[in-house]
């Protein structure tokens, strides 16, 4: 990068980089273990079995944190400069970052029960919609009229991730419908769109060779 | 900045966002999730949008101590000595910082209760009173005779921060005194003194080049 | 290291460092604090003393994640080029590293039952294999063909950890069949293997003036 | 100083520094919330008031692992080389200092009934004894020969901190025997000492000019 990074950027990333790493080490305090005064010793195996819902929702939340993470320091990249406004924003990106961990319990705690599934998977596609709007509020924020990027960023690039963070709060919002009616079609979806991250993220022409 | 920081700055930085980050990460775990066995599944939807008071408090407190974390990157700029007094009153600021999950948990979970709002309001303004008089302890032992700051710093700068800080304390103060007769009043004083701290901080004439 | 590491090593090693740091921090929250409610105050020594499962499964735990975080560092210096595969095998390893307080528990809470002895040994044994098999993962994909290590790297020096890896896939394997039968043997080579780790990794003999 | 510090001092101290922050800041979590379910919200503040060891124990050993944060960095500038057996001692140190937030619970929750005190007070103070022979054992392996310290360190120097850190651990060896027979003794001593340990850490003569 030509452009010497703004002193507040790494600040930023190192504070971002903080929630993310507890957040996505605090999942695992949403598995609930089940309580020795509560069960019978014997029952262990079939309880450890039967919290598979549990360790679904941790993986699947596990790697969306995980991409998140990887996206913010891609995109990261491109940020030169910041304002009061941007860290604002940033704010907002992480509480809904740190939020995940509470919709996940929720989703491995309830989806199992048909008359509960409705509400688990509504709420845990909320959890997912947040930080997709956030970040493009974050996104767009910094490279509308190259506020707060480089000049000589490619316009194609940006308008590719424009058009791509759009097209995941749209399906995200489509899937928060869907649930209210047929929630396993929108938890499919859910973790279709996560699978889908996990393809290589789109690099600038020109910044081909920085290696994600 | 002409001087060069003292090294044990940029360590205090980096512990402090530690402290920063974990706290702000950790209030998601106060938001309690109705467990399986204590609720019937299809209530879950009616129990989730219940919980709105402990949302309320998750975003007050978490942008509360986003406002300290840029604040205290805002403010150690300007810090180049440090001292082992400077460590200590760090250490109570931090004490107040971590302390906020619990105060935060107690006004999610008690706020509905017209016989318990008096002591859940009085104790969250406490949890906000606590770190808002450590910070200015902080601020006030740097400062006066240019302790630990530069000498070339703006006194009129430093006097505004002064200013503001003890402001901030009366007005703090004045919350817990009124939440023991009204207490929605002394909430809406804390919520109108969070969205006032959203505004650009305060920067000094010679240093305004320098963004937050 | 003659090659400048690559840009996304760094973060990749602070994001992973953040994780150790946080899971091996956690694992003490697994230790149940006997609720003043449930028990009468006059047997908390009794009570503390009967939790030395808990203590011994959070030492066992602490010293694995403790070895896990040595022996990243120690890999990482040879990794000189990062690719999207290579972050997401780390963050599918990491999955494992954050889930290890689970199975902590378990083991702590169970392993004195003797009719849940097998389910909570096999669960932790299967908790202590899991990221052995993601980090041989991650090296496998680094090191063959030298893809993203530096071509000097002794490749006898690479046999030998690839050898070591898979001796520590089969043995954590074999102690999760042994686990089924005679759950307290299999838990001896758990000990075993967590012991044998605390010896010094292997070096490369044109590095090895590079300590740990 | 002169010599350039090895490279795993620096990944030793972030990875502790990390540790530190996580604790200390995990210590909230042990002041236990009234539940809703459990209490009549009109005796709010009555409980929030009687929660007082909990806040004593709180206060006591934030500032205890704050003093030990500020210690370890005071220390570690003299390492100038790693090993692997320092390595092991520092991942026992560091479990020790992730085990504080258990006594610290077990105290605030059980030192206010006459009949589980000893337990209780005997139980912190173990808490504490721990990390200071794990420190002691850090800093013995690293100093005595010059082992992993410039050989130019003044050895008065040396010998003081020596002489401070048995005492330390003399000092809480007979608070933990005081303690089963006058609880409140016990915990003067270890109140006392952390009150102690406030004060300004020693420096060597001939880098006094080093501030902490």
């Amino acid at each position: 990068m030509s452009a010497k990074p703004h002193p507040g950027i790494p600040r930023l990333e190192a504070f971002s980089d903080g929630v993310f790493a507890i957040a996505i080490t605090l999942l695992i305090l949403e598995v609930k273990i089940p309580h020795v005064e509560e069960v019978r010793p014997g029952d262990l195996a079939h309880l450890l079995t039967h919290l598979w819902p549990s360790y679904g929702a941790y993986i699947l939340s596990f790697v969306m944190i995980g991409i998140y993470w990887a996206n913010h320091h891609h995109i990261c990249r491109f940020f030169t400069r910041s304002d009061h406004a941007f860290n604002l924003l940033h704010v907002l990106f992480l509480m809904c970052i740190a939020f995940i961990p509470f919709p996940t319990a929720i989703l491995g705690q309830y989806v199992i029960y048909p008359e509960a599934r409705r509400a688990a998977v509504a709420f845990y596609v909320l959890g997912m919609l947040l930080p997709s709007i956030a970040w493009t509020l974050v996104w767009w924020y910094a490279s509308s009229g190259s506020r707060l990027i480089d000049q000589d960023v490619d316009r194609a690039f940006v308008r590719r991730l424009n058009v791509q963070f759009i097209a995941s709060i749209s399906l995200y919002a489509s899937a928060l419908v869907i649930a209210l009616w047929v929630p396993m079609v929108s938890l499919a979806i859910c973790i279709g769109l996560t699978l889908l991250y996990l393809l290589p993220p789109p690099t600038p022409p020109d910044r081909a060779r920085v290696a994600s």
